[in-house]
């Protein structure tokens, strides 16, 4: 909810000036722009780099464009062990390079208050894209070529898992100070495909990245995974997790914020139809995980259609009680 | 997966001699054809319903069409209190004779040993249709209208409880031996609103089912529900639960298989690769779930690129164990 998006005119403006949305996230200067917009509107404690999960297969060498109410679509699909040879990750993060300048811009530009996160999509995710070639309800394509030739799966999950943990480290060099990695649809997992899709390549990622930098703050966000939330929190090694609408309240208490910062998990419909039900929810949320490690958000991305007024609200109800 | 579908030639046959979809589940005669055409390739040990959960808004009224590559379209959509009012509850049932037609006919032509199970929406899934005019991949919009008029939109829910429960006891007067009931966008649902607009309605139905046939057993499919299935079996009064791929196999064992039959899971894209990965999960799935009461099945529909060899080489195995 950090990130700015369509529901602010200084963003739509900002993106009108920009050719593609991939030239929006490869342009420094306007990147830093609209990174720092929702800071000066709402004061927000933390700031998070403005960019795109799906970077990544764009610097390994797909195509990826972002179309106008479809969403995003990559071409060539991957779909075999020799499609696989199209990628070019040793050229990734060279590529990469302007994301890396807007991380620098922001370090030195952010009030020293506000925390500046990093991010990158987990591998499981991001692969869904590049394999099923656009977004989807249940991952059906990437799940079925995962089933049918599995090992041509895991060389693209290996790839991914060394390209982003690179990405992050670099993001770091640059002046990030606390990593996100999205698993957006981790939800469409069957067990023992969450146990190799999304544990595994995670807990590989935090354990490159803290080779590197043994104390970065890095939070996970395996949106949907329902009771494997626990052992997502307990075998990843990250030391934070975002919880998405669906998690029950105590359940995260009990199980998550042992051993890690929660971070949620407010319904962005709730904030568009805000009022005394938004409020309510909000009290709630503050309220259960009051006695531990806590990083309040939505959980899940703002919506465009959210009216200003109601994040200001929230953000004035949410600093009141937590100060 | 016990139902026809186009994964079928024999069906692929049929459903060409109907008009639209929706006239092929209010023709009795094409839709007992295709009702029984699995049993009679396969010998399942039981047999569904060929119908479809929108017959219910077409029933009310609302105009439903199946468009090919898109999915179901309803219009005009409800969004308000007055669209409400264009709803004919009253009639409903008699516009659903065409399907209690299609349960006489099943219950006289199966085989004795052949269980027949009729079924309907869940009210929070059909709605979701109704509100939102189609599917769609979070439910927003309706999610959206339930937060903004809850008194409306629980108007709508009470309204397909009542038009529901009177439909499931229609089907169990025509015949209908078992019940189950389908919440396949249940795991949309915030911790609240999944009390709400989830296990409240499904209890509601339950009981007003049992009211009249106290002892017909119950399926319940809040698909997508995660760590909150435990409640949903524990307090609507299903006797069973259909659980999704995604629900790790002791979990359901430890808090569904207790206090209810378990039904699931096997990742109907599994069932389209084959070989020994699917071999090895319907053991294990079995091995589970062998000392309690269980149903072997998919964890959601079956799709229609799945090889009939590979249906034929599952149901051996599993009558083979479970004989």
């Amino acid at each position: 909810m950090r990130q700015a998006g369509r529901y602010l005119p200084e963003y739509r403006e900002v993106r009108q000036q920009a050719g593609t949305f991939l030239d929006l996230c490869y342009s420094p200067d306007l990147a830093t722009e609209v990174t720092l917009q929702p800071i000066r509107r709402f004061g927000f404690d933390a700031s998070i780099l403005f960019s795109d999960i799906l970077v990544i297969p764009d610097a390994l060498g797909q195509k990826v464009e972002f179309k106008e109410n479809i969403g995003p679509v990559l071409s060539p699909i991957i779909r075999s062990a020799a499609d696989l040879d199209r990628l070019r990750p040793d050229e990734a993060i060279d590529r990469l390079g302007p994301v890396f300048q807007t991380v620098r811009n922001l370090s030195s530009s952010l009030p020293k208050d506000v925390t500046l996160i990093g991010f990158a999509g987990a591998p499981w995710t991001v692969a869904t894209y590049m394999v099923g070639g656009e977004g989807s309800r249940d991952q059906a394509d990437t799940r079925l070529w995962a089933y049918a030739e599995p090992a041509a799966f895991e060389q693209l999950i290996e790839t991914l898992v060394d390209t982003t943990a690179a990405y992050l480290v670099a993001q770091v060099d640059a002046g990030a100070e606390v990593l996100q990695l999205f698993d957006t649809w981790a939800g469409s997992l069957p067990e023992r495909e969450f146990e190799r899709w999304c544990i595994a390549p995670v807990a590989q990622i935090v354990k490159q990245v803290r080779a590197k930098y043994p104390a970065i703050p890095i939070i996970g966000f395996p949106r949907g995974a329902g009771l494997r939330y626990a052992d997502f929190a307990q075998r990843t090694g990250v030391n934070g997790v975002s919880i998405d609408v669906t998690v029950p309240l105590d359940f995260a208490k009990n199980t998550i914020q042992p051993n890690c910062a929660v971070q949620g998990n407010l319904d962005p419909l709730l904030l568009v139809s805000g009022g005394a039900a938004m409020t309510q929810e909000v009290a709630r949320i503050l309220q259960t995980f009051d006695d531990g490690p806590f990083i309040f958000n939505l959980g899940h991305g703002i919506v465009p259609q959210t009216p200003i007024d109601h994040v200001a609200a929230l953000v004035d109800q949410v600093k009141g009680v937590k100060g």
